[in-house]
């Protein structure tokens, strides 16, 4: 099978070119790339020569004879790209935001500050989170060429965390869940500029768009679905039944690391999932006290939920107790990390979660949601054993 | 003027060190050290090497000869030196956890595992968060010898951060505050161990003690007095009114930078401080919106709320909306920056607070303190500019 | 096939389990550890987690049940085991310096600070560099049992820059060889100490036993192998013919980085092979002036030499005139980049080269030699393209 | 007193700013920017915040007004200004090379690509390293207004290690002195590039400009010109006598810090100051032995040398031999740290320093040049002790 890339010099674009050619089921690439068309992929990275040696086309040229193809882009440029692919019957997987609001317009040019060029195609697309929409993409590819809207890197981590407790009703519906992350500087692209030279960003923690992140929607949608019915509805189905989704509020960090994205999520707990507020109950109200035993109780119980809950899944690790998700753990592998806490009253759910920004948030799950359309083993080319730096 | 430091051969200890040898109102500095006693500062910090040469010695002899004392030792053992101090009519400025607490042996207990061995002298002790207790802190030293409990690396971020908002009664009391919290792994103090081993640490964020770090008491405590009337009432005071201070929820991470600790402060606004929620009301409820002017407009009033509120702290920047904290900026200096932002709904107000955690977070705000009760110029000693890298 | 590694807690071992566990003629794996025997590796490695389950056993029912052993050991206690080994007839790979020097005691035991337990296991033991040993490996596995020596980081990264020009003659004999080297802080292992406690070692470069590095005896026996008659010789033979071997100097720095050994090498270079010196000559003797294209010219010469010499090497890549070797790109991976240049005189050559010290630089080569001696493809497990970051 | 600093903007101009801030001479600044002109420096260095405010003007409004110009700016535009202070009387301080060559056309425009614009002014400006020329600038400073070339990063450290051992006839003038360096990511400027695009150039070591950075004539005429008298003599004054001048080999590497330069100097003694071949020639010429006492004890000889060569120096420390210089230890302070090794051979003199780039390198000795010309304390504005981290 021949697989496509359109936009290959990007970190995505070369993150894709890296774990395709050691895909057991892509035996050759093609590869676009405005910035270098005419040059080579290992004349842009080098790290590849000697491993992977490819030239730089035009995107027409992909689109007319890949199997797959795979877009990392710029926002509001690929669709005449997923049109084509379409129009060929081959499937279409597009790792900016374009397609991942499916048919909800208003949303995406709210954030993007552009239109829809053809809305049909944002009716036959799926958001391509294979944990939330795997059937769905299958059932889709099935019936003809998919197009997948790959998910944002933070909502990746962030809707990974919170799915069971969205799913089996934990959260209680009336606070908002808080979702602080810390990205990698890879997250920023391959664009040299002030905010990732080096030595403004090295040694220093620094938040950025606070509040008008463009990943807050994304976020917001998929904890609706999620809070819904878990993994059948589609977006539709929750506007329809009117169904009152929990509120969100989103802060990312740059952080001085090369990749990964670690997510601190914070989910008030449903009454009848609170623990240990006994052992708060006989002090002061501003007297906090250590965790008591029945919380640890409490923490292991949701645990052991949300390890029932992603037991199939074959890249989401839930930790045991002992261990607390970070990223350098799943450096250059598609594992989604999870850890469950309970903070220190048992009144709130905090769920860690680490994922690699360019594997899991990005190129990783792209090629998984290629495994899911063609029904190939989930793991091919995705089996990096992470370690530990 | 004699400074003595106890424990000067710990990072926090070094620290003073450094900034009291350029301290223009101290002629002697001298220091003790458990374990190079015998040897000198330069030799264990050659760093130190032609600017500061001090031999270490007891314990007792600092305490037996210095005008001021501070005490950078693990919690539990200060108490003594502290008792000595105050018999010899002079201040005792200590770094540990033990004199935080004011007479509340109960929570230090709970979480430090220890009574207290003086209880009398957490009496007349006072928390050293100068922009909180200034008043106080002179009072007491006009009044006899003081004891400072010079407050945590944590807790001084979250809490100069949150204090404009509980004082002037921005916060809705019926929701938690959450602290979300990254600190640069000197945090961890000078001990190697495998937490703080470059390859484990390097690279990576890293959450650790969720939902029991021994800060959450102290963070908890100073929003329960700052809730109550700011700055003139203690912590007793607030017991004996029974007013019900705000929940908190605290989370640390460690961050691959080698100091700082960047806090963001999600704070419940109280129903008359929201805004801009019309922006989000008209559409359905989990399309969201990014934010609108007149968003920014009641985030430019909290802005100038808070500018307003620290416009006589000579340590403490609140910035521009152009400009958001990060702790790079911070580096080696006493500042504490501040950026006041709104989250996307409107509902949350967004505090970011980043400070050094060896300077602001320990030994500055020790340096500060002795400012404070000696009535010295409260910059002494701290002119550090910081650099941007 | 069972492979079994002897300290597989330490950093060298787990990189073994990783790679190993990717083997494709490996089926399975028995481990061993003495800190924590009777555990997992996944609960000493938690980025093992859901790939890698396997108990860990005492070293002798490591030894008595694999088919071929890998030790990771300290220096000095694995001979016993090589024993084992040897009379079960199966292959020993030992990561320690035990097997490096053959049968020259005095200069192990000089460095090293112990003699050999086993003498006569070192006449029938073999260097593993594959690139200088590859045919007496392959030899000597075809009539027994064999010991491989897995060569240092240092030497492995410093003697194949060396090697093409020692062995085709391009270095003047009566100058010696500097090797400046930077490793990564893995090098120093996983117990943590001062010099790798991340405060003390991030964000600064340091070098360290300047003069008295273990690794300057194994460069020196390998560069006077090199410089005699390249790949058939071994040590022995070299000092039979007293062979006047080059003088060399090496010293090795702490880099802030996790992985990656980076080698300055500076060859002076005999007479006819140097280059440019007309373009100095016109100048007064301090002025000196930029390389000339005739320098270019003679350093892609010299370039094409080293492109030719390891063309048949799968794990060498001799770099193109516009790149410059640096560790991050070989990072994870077998590969040991190489760039060539000369200095502004055109008298001295100076060749870089980068590898990832857990893996070239142990782990890795020790699979390679494995491969070699089983006659497996030599990438077998070593597949891993390096990402750029 | 009015300083004034054109190009304050840059890395080295802001560093300028900070420390002239600090200074007890200087009243006041004026600073101009070509980027940011008619805003004001606290806005394009958000961390001056609070501590610095000045609008950044026209650089003719600056050498206009001003006591003292610094000149912060790209190779072959000072001139001009250099002219303009001249003739007002006032000293001209310039951080780029146009001023490092005396009158020696020839090699600057051979490295550089531009010719002298004012050649007089060439044969009126010093080398500002005021180790080697402090008498000169003084003397040119008391008979009119002298115009300092301030020297590169580099060459600072490179000389500062070599001097002693020029200057006293150690280094066998033979063979070539080789410099391997190791510099901070602030070195490269503000201005982003992918070479400091932070995911490019964190967690690895990466050479460049091999054999043609344009520090190399600095160096080589430095060490000619030590070599030759040590203090006293120009570089006019070697040429004329036809002084050989040593050989040198330079070669940069970036390393992920973000200050910093660290130099391994190779010096190869003259015979008479070699030690310890005696434990080196009983064993076979490539089986290479530990040092021996007698070594330390040589190398224990040179580092007195080095010491008293340096005795009255306020920036320079001769490190005892336990430690080795690093990088981390000098971190925002003037110092150049020096070590000093042999071989293991004892035949060479392996010289590390350290410096932090953007002082000692570049702003510090600027200020330290100014404090010589005006005869003020050397240390004032350079007061900073360095942390450990």
């Amino acid at each position: 099978m021949k697989a496509g890339i359109i936009g290959a010099t990007g970190y995505a674009g070369a993150e894709l070119v890296r774990l395709l050619s050691g895909h057991p089921e892509i035996d050759s690439l093609i590869l676009s790339s405005v910035s270098f068309e005419g040059g080579k992929i290992e004349d842009v990275y080098p790290n590849f020569l000697g491993c992977i040696s490819r030239p730089l086309v035009k995107a027409e040229a992909v689109v007319a004879s890949a199997d797959v193809v795979f877009a990392a882009l710029p926002h509001g440029v690929g669709e005449p790209h997923a049109k084509t692919c379409t129009e060929r019957g081959i499937p279409f997987i597009d790792l900016s935001a374009d397609f991942r609001f499916d048919d909800d317009e208003a949303t995406f040019s709210a954030w993007y500050g552009k239109p829809y060029l053809h809305p049909d195609l944002h009716k036959i697309s799926v958001y391509g989170l294979p944990e939330l929409n795997r059937d769905r993409i299958r059932k889709l590819a099935d019936s003809g060429p998919v197009i997948i809207g790959n998910p944002g890197c933070y909502p990746t981590g962030a809707s990974l965390g919170a799915f069971p407790a969205l799913a089996k009703g934990l959260a209680d519906a009336s606070s908002a869940i808080i979702i602080d992350s810390a990205s990698g500087i890879s997250g920023g692209g391959r664009e040299p500029s002030r905010s990732f030279h080096y030595p403004e960003c090295a040694d220093s923690v620094a938040p950025y768009k606070v509040g008008s992140h463009r990943h807050t929607p994304e976020i917001a949608r998929n904890f609706a679905v999620m809070a819904a019915t878990a993994t059948t509805v589609t977006a539709s189905t929750v506007a329809e039944n009117n169904i009152p989704p929990p509120a969100i509020i989103f802060t990312p960090h740059l952080a001085p690391m090369n990749r990964g994205i670690l997510s601190t999520i914070y989910i008030p707990l449903a009454a009848e999932w609170r623990a240990g507020t006994c052992n708060q109950k006989e002090v002061h109200p501003f007297e906090v006290r250590p965790p008591s035993p029945e919380m640890e109780d409490q923490a292991e119980k949701i645990r052991t939920l949300y390890t029932g809950f992603y037991k199939d899944e074959p890249f989401v690790r839930v930790l045991p107790a002992s261990i607390t998700a970070s990223t350098g753990r799943v450096r250059h592998s598609n594992y989604c990390d999870i850890s469950v806490h309970l903070d220190h009253s048992g009144t709130t759910l905090i769920v860690i979660t680490a994922i690699d920004n360019m594997v899991k948030g990005a190129a990783g799950q792209a090629v998984q949601n290629m495994n899911v359309i063609f029904g190939f083993d989930e793991h091919a080319g995705l089996e990096t054993i992470p370690a530990l730096f």
